[in-house]
């Protein structure tokens, strides 16, 4: 079966396409692209993800809006890859998230968990002529669960039923960790937010460098810093890093307030610009290994890394050396490039929907049971 | 295949059900009821309804409430009518409409049709356990339709293919028609609003009884009074009558600033009020008979009345001779009460969506094509 998984993310830059061929004995990535949003239409999105600025007729007309951006994203990346667009059978995609309430408001008595994600399915179905599955989310929360996170299932499918151990190491702005132990069953999977991913480093960049660089490319500043051991240890008491799981962070906790307050800190005790990065980076690193000695079942045998984090090379150094006895792999070596992982997911999430597979995974985002997340639009 | 079908309408008053038996040969109405919304949560939904009034945050969390009320509503009326809910096979649910744009909104130099209806279909089939089918409208939209009417698919279903012609007339606040002729095909349905239906009426009963009364039970006031022919006169001049179809109306042309001016001008003529009452009666009669004369491919042999209007009987009497060639019945007599007939239709679309059948009208929509309406959401 061959599916085109779509993926727009919180920080609303673009949309991500991938197409894979899904086999009984393997996954095959085919083609994948960023399509990044017209400024206008970022600003008029991230005006509707805030309660104050949204307004009703904008939802409805963004909706639509997106399903025709998601459509045409699907449409240019066959043609620039040469793949047939009726070559395709189906489409899942995750839309853009707009509001998420896991923990629930109550209603006569009863706490009731929402989501919303925007970007109209029956739009994509239409524009391509494709199948399409989406909105995952609501039926897991539905069941009583948080509705996220929904990659540990494709992670399973990817990288489970394994004679070794393996994490999947995603390192986004945070990093988050499914762990698949040997001969993973789907109630096996151990998944949650590890900490930071390259959001403490980019804050850090942007910083030290008046906002004229965003990233630490290849992890080059931090190499030719040397971590300070005390500001590191500070770090490392951070509250979250103990939280047990189930845990997720993000932005509130590890956002621009933190990398000021860190660099406002470090410039105090005079701690040189590549030396705060090369912390930063190591913060980042055993925070992960971190997770892993304390809160996963065993130390796995190997890590497959993905996420834009996995290429930068100090990084992923010190990790290799905080964890010296796991392989370090990245899902490059799986032909599934460390940028498509996350919207490929959402075409296996499809796929098991399509299969009338349980697709949700209760141990993880605490729903009551195993349930079929997404809606099926006909083509 | 035993089918439930929930409708919420822009009265916002509460979930009409509806179980319905469908076999090749006969649709089957089991049970039906509404279930009224609480006033808190009427009022709530109606402010959803407004762009000044709603806010993202309630949109969303209703949207989860409303999925539990139309779930609670399917399990009642299973209980207190005998039906068990595990021998119901699929829910048709049509939402409830907080935002409807038909004409469309430009985005980047293309008109973009767009509509939103609430009442989480993930959170029906989660409950009732019962695949689900819901969001109608979108994908008639994304054909580039107005989303709207839906249930003359539904009417053609019901009452097509026979060797008679004829026109499903529903009467509630606004009055639409579904004509078919004999042996009609999917291509030869002709629907839209013939004016006013109760709205009307409703409207100088109230004015009459000073809030007291809302409806003129049975046709009880009007067939007391005598219709004012002046008055009468002017009211067929109204413009929307002469318009060609397809064509649409509402409150804003019949609700209760065009009850006030009526009635306040007939007062001044010193017209009783059982005379006015007459007269409105009289103008939805003709309003009615004026559009199958001149909009219709011909006088249907059968008229089926359905909705509230269909029990005012002044009003049943005075279209049968507007039309004395056409045999008058309604759908009590096909077994399918008239109150219910809107939500057996969304039971119809959605067994049409699982069938894989082209459920839309284009030639009543604007779509572009036929095409299968509805999201499925696996039990």
């Amino acid at each position: 079966m061959r599916v085109a998984g779509l993926m727009s993310g919180t920080s609303v830059d673009g949309v991500d396409v991938a197409v894979v061929d899904i086999t009984k004995q393997k996954i095959n990535l085919l083609a994948f692209d960023v399509f990044p949003y017209p400024n206008t239409l970022r600003r008029e999105i991230l005006r509707l993800c805030r309660p104050e600025s949204a307004r009703l007729d904008n939802i409805c007309h963004y909706n639509f809006v997106l399903g025709e951006v998601f459509a045409d994203a699907i449409i240019k990346l066959c043609s620039k890859s040469g793949i047939p667009l009726n070559s395709i059978d189906l489409v899942g995609s995750h839309g853009q998230t707009i509001y998420h309430n896991p923990r629930g408001k109550c209603y006569s008595k009863t706490k009731i968990r929402s989501t919303l994600q925007i970007g109209e399915p029956s739009v994509i179905a239409h524009r391509t002529g494709i199948t399409t599955v989406a909105d995952f989310r609501p039926r897991d929360m539905a069941a009583g669960g948080e509705g996220a996170p929904l990659v540990p299932y494709a992670d399973y499918i990817l990288f489970g039923r394994n004679r070794s151990s393996r994490a999947v190491q995603n390192i986004g702005g945070i990093a988050n960790v499914t762990f698949l132990p040997r001969f993973c069953k789907q109630d096996d999977i151990v998944a949650f937010d590890t900490g930071p991913g390259n959001m403490v480093i980019d804050g850090i960049i942007r910083l030290i460098s008046g906002n004229r660089q965003r990233v630490d490319s290849g992890g080059k500043i931090a190499a030719q810093g040397t971590a300070n051991k005390r500001l590191l240890n500070e770090m490392l008491r951070h509250p979250f890093l103990k939280r047990r799981p189930p845990k997720s962070t993000g932005r509130e906790e590890f956002g621009h307030s933190f990398s000021s307050r860190l660099y406002k800190q470090a410039a105090e005790k005079g701690i040189a610009n590549a030396d705060i990065v090369a912390t930063v980076t190591a913060f980042t690193a055993k925070s992960i290994a971190w997770a892993y000695h304390e809160f996963l079942p065993a130390i796995p045998d190997e890590v497959i890394l993905c996420g834009g984090g996995s290429r930068n090379n100090t990084l992923v150094e010190m990790l290799r050396s905080e964890l010296p006895n796991a392989k370090m792999l990245s899902t490059d070596d799986f032909s599934i490039s460390v940028d498509a992982k996350e919207a490929a997911s959402f075409a296996i999430l499809a796929w098991a929907t399509i299969k009338g597979l349980n697709n949700n995974v209760p141990g993880v985002t605490g729903a009551d049971r195993p349930v079929i997340m997404g809606k099926i639009i006909p083509a």
